[in-house]
């Protein structure tokens, strides 16, 4: 029985959908639930609920940010030449323009939280499989 | 007893210190936890929590926008010219450029909610103590 089950359920926000449209850039199953997504704002802002080992590839926002608030579960988050560092609810990360980065649930935990997001994302690599089961 | 008192603790995010920096823009009791002010981001990100019967002034946000995402309680949030639309935890809000508004508390619950804010606030005259009460 992975953690924080409750978790895949929506933490205040619906844990939505099957992440299709951005299934190739993550390990694992994603579920997403648009919160805002204005032509009037410069920023989108989405619920992303991980399963237990999925985590999205490491990517960068270009002219923009990311900023990510963590509702539950237990996770990790990255930045490249940096150790991965833990992720629990309650957790806030900044992640600048051009800062390569990847983000996702433990190897045994649901994991969730909101990403608020400018910018065009690049789209990299996935996560080294030795790496992320060493964590 | 007011509803929702658990709110008071904070949900998720710590409801933070008492908000004595917009104090005067408020009618009652509000807390406030700063999330994301970072100068590299246009955008801050705040855990606002409101006593029961609190409510900010009437305002505008001039050149961004506000986001509000509800994570607890029970409250209103209305436009200039509109009528008042409760709020509960899961609700979304998004105030465009211009837009004269206020959020706060319903009369016997407290309430929470994460505020995104671009821009420049322009705060105006409180909400009508009469019309408030008649929610």
């Amino acid at each position: 029985m992975a953690k924080h089950e409750e978790v895949k359920h929506g933490v205040i926000f619906p844990a939505g959908e099957k992440n299709e449209a951005f299934a190739q850039f993550f390990t694992g199953q994603s579920y997403l639930q648009s919160l805002v997504a204005d032509p009037e704002v410069n920023v989108g802002v989405g619920n992303v609920t991980f399963e237990p080992g999925c985590r999205n590839n490491w990517h960068i926002h270009h002219g923009g940010f990311q900023l990510l608030l963590v509702t539950g579960g237990e996770g990790w988050y990255q930045e490249e030449g940096k150790p991965a560092q833990p992720l629990k609810a309650g957790d806030v990360i900044v992640i600048h323009d051009g800062v390569k980065h990847w983000h996702g649930a433990a190897k045994d935990s649901w994991f969730a939280h909101i990403a608020i997001t400018a910018g065009t994302p690049e789209w990299l690599e996935p996560v080294d499989d030795e790496a992320y089961s060493q964590l």
